[in-house]
């Protein structure tokens, strides 16, 4: 047996690696997730913190899907479903789509990264609009793709850097094969209205993909906000995204889904990892789904606290932005990174929006009551 | 209001998508997951299949898992840790690594994946064996790299189309960047041993990053089996692929994880996505893997119904290849379709092997001693 001397970190840097690596991944900064809150959990010990930076929902989820998770137990040792045929039934009885045109993911973020490797590579350009989900982005790069941000409006009360429907039209070219837009949008919590959304798919043209990332349509219930699985007839080439982390309160177990062509479903199919989705998650999903009281209790509760939330911050002299999600975007101008610090030293997580060209902003989830309240307890005492 | 004509499955085919996606994509076939079991199980009724297609381990995880599920229930709202930290501090521990040399997964899939569109692209060769794991081929096509699938060893009685390391070194060209090899294989259940794995990987040139899935290695007790994690100072190149699926018996849960270089890791999690793993399947693992006693019950328990199986189904005639897992590939000839459908409608699957060039051959889990002898039953009627 030979001995080799111990190069445990290997002989070799980042950079070594990075420089065999495919040209997208050579430029790619991974994902932001946010504060790391098990260190920050860890740290506070006792005291709870109020975890309000990653737009989950506080009330969890419905509790039948906890008994989901109880029943298959005994199944761990188990592969799930690869074809995921129970929790399919169930969405396309909810939908009123086919079964086969729906596709499942570890996450909505998945879906979304897959789909730029299906249909954008090197070559191939992806438009998105600036202040978009920052995986938009990741995902196009990963892809080796070209990265082609539309402008946004000018910041108004109204609109805090709002998507500009325009310039997203203006972005796409003879190379363009992929369009990602979120309705309700995060990070700014804004939303197009029906008509808007409308007259905008119908101006793009065929050869472009366009992936509607609803993650947040369940929260959403302003008169003119429509989803856009109304207008999956109308266009062939149009990718509605969902997800169960949020009105649903499963953002643990990783599940999201596309409602699109069962043409182009079967394509992505082909690189779907057979078992992407937990044996448990997609029990779990299958059950919340079926209890649309709960669905509808959640939405009620988030509604009313969101409105309580908005009052209460804009009692407090700060611009909060219109909302039709589970949170709230806030500008906090110069003081921002220092309110921050500050709130997370007393035990309140927001979510920094430097890496989404926002650092005069916070975003804010809308807490339960209680986290409301001290959440602005904890703002009382920073900006006093 | 605009009312459109229903085109429900859409005015496009799947030919139409394909058209417009990579090329990889393009030509590439669905991995083949084997018998849908959840419709098999609905017609089966009340009587249960004995499921021996897959190579899970039939008697489960550590009860400490199944806990550990229990204890994260009223948290499925929350996202998981993007950091994996307390898995991977579990694991470094077992494995006497750093926690930087860890990646985790959404099953060693998703590693497998993930490292091909990484390290391997358009222009790119991927170097493996015919008769290696599905996903090998999937990886690289996918990625849009050209496979270079280097020819088996004649087949003999002690080695189904065994490896030849010979071929896979004649395979490298200076376009290689990535090797896959897995030890013990899947589908064959065979291995290479210490010394014949230590001299092959001296002779890969450094600029090909050897992918060595481990997925059984926990069951290999052959005197001459070593695991190739203690190969890594010496190559740094060298990436070890491991799961949670097989030994430790959480196949419903969904997690993988590459054992390899920090920089190496460091480039891969640029594009890992951060909540990859649910939440329930890390607070399992980290609690399965805390539990070493309930690992060397189930190697004991399988290395002897192993025995028993392979002398079973030899006594009735059959070719059994060797195996250092908890499956053998067995030699049915002319009769291998026929059998295999009998023995379905007696309620017993197991994974046929066109898919893999091995048409004559059915690989059979090592189940429990009731399974076993179920199995062995409804054969003995089948080949009667």
């Amino acid at each position: 047996m030979e001995q080799a001397p111990s190069l445990r970190s290997g002989p070799h840097d980042e950079a070594w690696y990075a420089a065999r690596a495919s040209r997208g991944v050579q430029g790619l900064k991974a994902y932001d997730p946010g504060h790391d809150l098990v260190a920050l959990r860890r740290q506070s010990g006792a005291a709870q913190l109020v975890e309000l930076g990653s737009n989950e929902n506080p009330y969890g989820p419905s509790p039948a899907a906890r008994a989901a998770v109880l029943d298959r137990l005994h199944e761990l040792h188990r592969y799930p479903d690869p074809l995921g045929a129970d929790l399919k039934r169930a969405l396309a009885r909810v939908h009123g789509v086919g079964e086969d045109e729906l596709l499942l993911g570890n996450g909505s973020h998945e879906l979304l990264m897959m789909v730029a490797q299906v249909f954008a590579g090197p070559g191939a350009e992806v438009v998105y609009p600036r202040y978009g989900f920052a995986v938009f982005g990741l995902a196009a790069q990963a892809a080796g793709a070209t990265a082609r941000v539309a402008e946004a409006q000018p910041r108004t009360d109204a609109m805090p850097a709002g998507h500009d429907l325009q310039a997203l039209l203006g972005a796409i070219t003879p190379a363009t094969t992929l369009l990602f837009l979120a309705n309700p949008n995060n990070p700014t919590g804004t939303w197009l209205g029906a008509d808007a959304l409308r007259a905008f798919l119908a101006r793009v043209p065929e050869h472009v993909i366009v992936v509607i990332d609803e993650a947040y349509a369940e929260l959403a219930d302003a008169p003119d906000y429509r989803s856009a699985l109304a207008l999956r007839d109308v266009h062939p080439n149009l990718v509605v995204s969902r997800t169960f982390s949020k009105a649903y309160g499963l953002a643990g177990m990783r599940v999201g889904y596309f409602v699109a062509p069962a043409g182009l479903v079967a394509v992505m199919e082909r690189i779907r990892e057979s078992f992407n989705v937990n044996l448990l998650a997609l029990a779990a999903c299958e059950a919340a789904l079926g209890d649309a009281g709960h669905l509808a209790w959640v939405r009620t509760r988030n509604r009313e606290e969101r409105t309580a939330l908005v009052g209460a911050l804009q009692a407090r002299g700060l611009r909060v932005f219109p909302s039709q999600t589970n949170f709230v975007l806030v500008e906090f101008g110069d003081r921002t990174a220092a309110v921050e610090r500050a709130l997370v030293e007393r035990g309140v997580i927001l979510r920094p929006m430097g890496g989404y060209g926002l650092a005069d902003c916070l975003r804010i989830t809308v807490g339960t009551r209680d986290e409301n309240r001290r959440l602005l307890a904890a703002l009382d005492e920073v900006l006093a």
